[in-house]
């Protein structure tokens, strides 16, 4: 090759890479939904029900792009109370995932990669599991593998987050009423050759490989498993985690004692890693829309506390361009990893009002469980 | 020179490059203050006073930095109810000053760079100059230029913000009852030859070129002109700013009806512009204090409204790592110019509650009117 054929597939080589970064970069949102009103009934004094969203990787740029992509409405502007919590880990300023749901999940600051064990390797009851103990009816939902570090957090107790089979044991060692999500194969082919799901039927467990199955069921405990690993993309899996939302608080509503439900937007994480504006808005405005249906639940029952909230920032996503009317964004990033900024809390019903502030992560742990009287 | 000294220079120029990058990434705070106890009386059912902060291009990172530096202690955590607003223009999803201070001090979106003038070119009132119409006092600080974009949002009504001659001559059209920032060139050194602080001397001002003349001042209307153009940055300007908060109190207090004044902390947008993690954190801190003199103030006085808020983000700021016991914050940058996330509302005392949710910049101006009952 002479130079100049050098310098023409330099040149070449460099569009691509400008033109793939741009693509990922500016997203026009096609499919916008209309936010209905909500008409909340007079809210009881303390919640019974606590229904908490886990958008991971949610930042204030992902929340913006979102309403902007929009037009500049999102069921989330429902949640009125809001708050800043600091996401640091025990041994870390930029949080892993399983150390950010561990210490909303246990009110305990917990190392990296560490699935609610505290330094000494001692297992922290969840909020999941002390509401169990107080006779609530407990939940789990995520757009990952149900065993990934988010929901492992509310339920495991394990040195490692990569440590899915033993996570997926965990799930029969707390009487939880529901959890959907994909990860059938940490339960089914595994090192040890057990088959899970055999177990949890023993334990009374209906199980269901996907949501379509699961049309009949109205009452616990029932395992939904909607991918064999972690579910697909937004646009390729559909409304799975607005359905999973309904058919959970379906279940769980049955307990007269009330109950204590997570729910993660697993994939939000993945699309600030892939610094893909796109992603982010896909996933964002699909948890949007379940919140929108735990909503419609809360403003009716008067007794549910809703909040939306994240574990960290991912991708140091900031907004250098949009349109309302369009529904564009365009966006920059500094990074394909976890950042340390502070990420919201916005909380609706009963006990809202406490989650106002500038605090830390842990202190949501706190405010739920005083909430709950436990 | 032959090939190996080309490459040699090549790698000092990028290695010095890394370096300056680095060495404005990452800022270790040796300055810490304690932030006081603030202990507020009972609060009045509205407020008599409002008291606004604009910390100019400050998003949650620049929030989280500064609370990071100080070793995770602000008074801006005093301001206990937030909000989140939308920053677009009038002709841009990502806004300038100019069209950012107008929309919080008019309620009307205007065209980037225009001062208070709607699309028609017509002046529109603004909240400080409402608040002067129905008997209150007025202030406005700045550690810019006061005849800056933001300041000037408040009390001028011009087409474009770089017209800093016409801005000045604004500033003799409204009672103002004092102003403290930099500027005075614009007054004195004009092109039409005219000497503006004559004409404010005749009005009754008193002028000064500096706040240790201002010693015995304790009653307006007063000009403190802090510097020619804009002030120096904080570590050259010393506690100018808690200083001029602290006086312009001290005047405005006098008035019986009550009082309305606007407080920019202009740099920390420079130091954005710069991505000088140490320059935005400076000024971020310089205003936390000035934050403070306010509170301290309005916690004694009960019927002030403290909010702190900002007109956009700039830097695309994300914070890669940190430290609150060394006070340290590596931070990265996605741009050199303003982005479009939408940014912070903190606010204490009377009708604090008035400023939760997520809304857009030009609510914050009824929202103030309505708390004043215009």
């Amino acid at each position: 090759m002479n130079k100049l054929s050098v310098l023409f597939y330099l040149l070449v080589a460099i569009s691509f890479n400008i033109y793939a970064e741009e693509d990922k970069a500016t997203y026009i949102n096609e499919n916008r939904y209309e936010v209905k009103e909500i008409k909340p009934v007079q809210f009881s004094e303390t919640p019974k029900n606590i229904i908490l969203f886990i958008g991971d990787g949610m930042g204030i740029s992902h929340l913006t792009a979102a309403y902007t992509a929009n037009g500049g409405n999102l069921y989330m502007q429902y949640l009125r109370h809001i708050g800043l919590i600091t996401t640091h880990s025990a041994n870390n300023y930029v949080t892993d995932s399983a150390a950010g749901g561990s210490a909303i999940a246990t009110g305990q600051k917990v190392t990296d990669g560490t699935v609610a064990l505290d330094q000494d390797g001692i297992a922290i009851p969840t909020i999941l599991q002390i509401s169990d103990q107080h006779g609530k009816a407990t939940g789990l939902v995520a757009t990952s593998s149900i065993t990934h570090a988010t929901p492992a957090s509310f339920i495991a107790h394990q040195p490692s987050r990569n440590m899915k089979e033993e996570i997926a044991e965990d799930f029969l060692k707390t009487d939880i009423d529901i959890f959907i999500g994909g990860g059938l194969q940490h339960f089914t082919q595994r090192e040890d050759g057990r088959d899970l799901t055999e177990d949890l039927k023993e334990k009374g467990y209906s199980v269901f490989t996907c949501l379509d199955e699961a049309t009949e069921l109205t009452s616990g405990p029932a395992a939904i498993f909607t991918a064999p690993r972690h579910n697909s993309i937004y646009h390729e899996r559909g409304d799975m985690l607005p359905r999973a939302t309904k058919k959970a608080i379906q279940v769980l509503s049955q307990n007269e004692n009330g109950f204590f439900m997570m729910i993660e937007g697993s994939q939000i994480d993945w699309g600030g890693h892939n610094n893909d504006t796109g992603y982010i808005i896909g996933e964002m405005l699909d948890m949007d829309r379940a919140v929108g249906v735990a909503l419609e639940f809360a403003a009716k029952n008067g007794e549910t506390l809703v909040i939306v909230t994240s574990d960290h920032e991912t991708g140091g996503m900031a907004l250098h361009g949009g349109d309302y009317e369009k529904g564009s964004v365009t966006a920059g990033y500094t990074s394909g990893n976890h950042t340390g900024s502070m990420v919201p809390v916005m909380a609706f019903g009963p006990g809202a009002e406490e989650f106002i502030g500038i605090y830390d992560n842990t202190d949501l742990f706190y405010k739920m469980i005083n909430l709950f009287g436990f």
